[in-house]
């Protein structure tokens, strides 16, 4: 990447126009007199202490609608007239002395770009709100379909003066943030570029006998020093050898802590966020830079899949049907490799692409890695099926939807095993065949891409070929 | 540094260690039949997600106690036999197809080198604490000295069973956290050496038209590609010019972002973590590689500030006299640069030295980069005098403490404009001279040192003195 100058700045507009898309999107069905009220994220520490190793990051939802990266904040928007207002902390004068500057409400107000700020002082939001004539408030109980974890409706003093509604904006503003708009996208493009930029370098330095950490170090390293980006999307995955079968690597338990081996795959599933907007790419490459016959067989199976499923992820088309595509790939690539036999379509009913690939296609991402959204709209309900009932999301996909495309095989010997137990599906496997995959680990190749009537857009770029894998590691 | 062979290794006798001063500090104090009962951090994701940018950190009690970096664990000891005994989380067996390998509780007895493994069904803890004949539990009620948050005692099924007590651990671990065994020393120098290796990498990369950011990233990518030291002890404090003057500049409002100019100095306050304990060096050096003659004023008073306490910092010594003779030599020296005037000793009690150094001279340094205890032992009461009130401790000093000495002189315009227009305070100015180092920012010096008698230990190792930073950045 050329270095950039500077981080990335963000225009205060981005958010003007999420404002404006909300207010609209409320027209006629909220109540006259209904008033937005959000809350923002505080600072949080480990533990009982007073330091973190990061620094504060802000919640989705509030920095969606007000592009505000400070703790303590809340914020109001008047459906009826479009006005917006911040509600800022009150500093205590120490501020000054330990944090920095203590700016006044016009600066706020200036740098946000709202129609009014007004430190939040006991009385601020229930005056304020007095002073708009609000009728009803509108406040965001969102649980998240992933996680079923709540986020809570803000909650400050005054708020019984108003009778007040916590169903309408979930499903309003979580569908909002699944249509990216211009601006996002450009700051998305910018995010993948980075995480592109990253994983290249990990590419280039990887060597036999490195630790699976100094990948993810080097990832960190490019993310924020050429490109400004200091938030991780999420816990980077660099996973070796068996452990690419593993598919959440990295965690507390498992944390990238082994040493790269001569002959293996590396597996890289990591991605930088810019301006709060999430990257989320997966390259997977062999430690000595040249794929083997073996690992060529499973590559190429993962990168036809990926390549087939952005090639028919179309608006109009249901992402479930996408998942089963990619298995029918794969299916079709394990049986020309000798380890399925049998009838594709048999086996993609009888589930046997999940043992390959337990987890789903892929994801919508935004302002989170796995962004909301995923049910809403015309989801149908979570699947139940081994694989399916891992897809995040069962809409049709629609133009400016951010995905991703993350097909992956893997040979995670407890799964093989169930399946080689059980009377109808071990039919479909040449055991003797499967073994030589034994300790395999796995391969997953994943794309970040916007939908587009005319084409998608792949808004990262990495090699991706063995070709151009083995051409770049050369170089 | 050279490069080490993959992650520092803590040995489990640390620990075991650990668990053994416990039950001898509590023998005589506790009644027979006493079991602790601690419980470990669990895994928290951002906001309603199921994501988060870096995985779980142990609490450090319960990692102290236990060398446990895994969350959603319980463990207990028995006081009588200092028996041991570690409840891991029941994982679900999806768990070996996301996540990893499940263990055996025998795996968990040989790695972590406790008497008694039990996973954590709903009744284990209270049958396995009748079975040690537990009369009296005792649990941790930790309320933290500098944030004033309590870490809450551990809750789990069938607690009532049994009386307990919170009050009386606390002071007693609290307490035996200060004092660093060998072996907690021993990885405290590792982390401290990564710390050093990290800032000199940042120092010599130093170029006006760099982003103050980019030397946070070295700091990071060193710690973690060189040392495999993942989480940082805090949040980098990477300032320049006149940034140097916020105190904890780094956070979200001030987030490390702007661009050095020619001629700043640069203050980088960052510590990394190995094995939870934390490492916390600040430097303080020119974008140029050259100090400006006003530069090398401040600089040096600050420096023979350090080197001062370093020398007196003698086991029963108290650390407020250390945090006042730091203030001395740096009035000395600004009396003597013509910024002040008058008794040194008089602007002492008039607490001219808090205008330049409106914080603590240090504070315990350990698994927590405030560590826990500053006000245990023989502490004092809080004093109420400006600077003096920030002090994190006001302990004598003992053998095996680890504490931070980091004296700084800041030109802070909000304290100096109250002094000036303060009737006693403004006599000690010469505000002709001040005017000067208007905008100079400020300079901080941290050194980490373990209290001997025989004369202290400085664990991290950088470039000090004026001409060993200028030779070091010629280099």
């Amino acid at each position: 990447m050329s270095r950039v100058e500077g981080p990335f700045v963000v225009n205060p507009t981005l958010f003007a126009e999420n404002r404006l898309r909300l207010v609209n999107a409320l027209k006629g069905k909220a109540k006259t007199g209904s008033v937005i009220v959000l809350k923002g994220g505080d600072e949080q520490n480990r533990y009982n202490t007073d330091a973190m190793d990061l620094p504060f990051r802000q919640e989705s939802y509030f920095f969606w609608t007000f592009g505000v990266h400070e703790s303590g904040f809340f914020g109001a928007v008047d459906v009826d007239s479009g006005k917006s207002v911040l509600f800022p902390p009150r500093l205590h004068p120490d501020y000054a002395i330990w944090d920095g500057k203590i700016h006044p409400e016009s600066w706020f107000k200036d740098v946000y770009e709202v129609d009014e700020v007004h430190f939040n002082d006991p009385d601020t939001i229930n005056e304020t709100l007095r002073n708009l004539g609000a009728k009803q408030l509108l406040l965001l109980r969102a649980e998240n379909t992933d996680s079923g974890n709540v986020l809570e409706p803000a909650d400050f003093k005054g708020k019984n003066e108003f009778p007040f509604d916590t169903e309408m904006l979930y499903p309003i503003m979580g569908n909002l943030r699944v249509f990216k708009s211009d601006k996002e996208l450009e700051v998305m493009r910018y995010s993948c570029k980075v995480a592109s930029e990253a994983h290249k370098a990990a590419m280039k330095a990887v060597k036999p006998g490195l630790y699976e950490y100094q990948l993810e170090s080097i990832f960190r390293h490019v993310s924020y020093y050429d490109g400004g980006c200091r938030h991780l999307a999420f816990t980077c995955i660099a996973a070796s050898g068996i452990n690419c079968a593993t598919l959440h690597y990295g965690h507390e338990n498992a944390p990238n802590n082994e040493r790269i081996m001569n002959g293996d795959l590396c597996l890289l599933d990591m991605g930088c966020e810019c301006e709060c907007y999430a990257s989320d790419v997966t390259t997977t490459f062999p430690s000595s830079g040249k794929f083997s016959e073996k690992q060529k067989v499973i590559y190429n199976a993962v990168l036809q899949a990926n390549r087939e499923v952005i090639k028919a992820a179309k608006p109009g088309v249901r992402w479930t049907e996408m998942h089963l595509l990619a298995e029918r790939v794969l299916l079709t690539h394990l049986k020309a490799a000798g380890i399925l036999k049998g009838d594709v379509e048999e086996m993609l009913n009888a589930r046997i692409g999940a043992i390959f690939m337990p987890h789903g296609l892929g994801h919508l991402l935004g302002l989170d890695v796995h962004d909301c959204g995923g049910y809403l709209g015309d989801a149908l309900p979570r699947p139940k099926e081994p694989g399916l009932k891992s897809l995040r999301t069962t809409r049709t996909l629609q133009e400016r939807m951010v995905i991703t495309v993350e097909p992956g095989c893997y040979f995670i010997d407890v799964l093989l095993n169930a399946a080689l137990a059980d009377p109808v599906k071990k039919k479909y496997f040449n055991a003797k065949r499967l073994k030589e995959f034994k300790g395999f680990g796995g391969v997953r190749i994943e794309d970040d891409i916007v939908i587009w009537a005319k084409g998608n857009e792949i808004l990262n770029d990495v090699p991706r070929t063995v070709e151009e894998i083995e051409a770049f590691m050369r170089k």
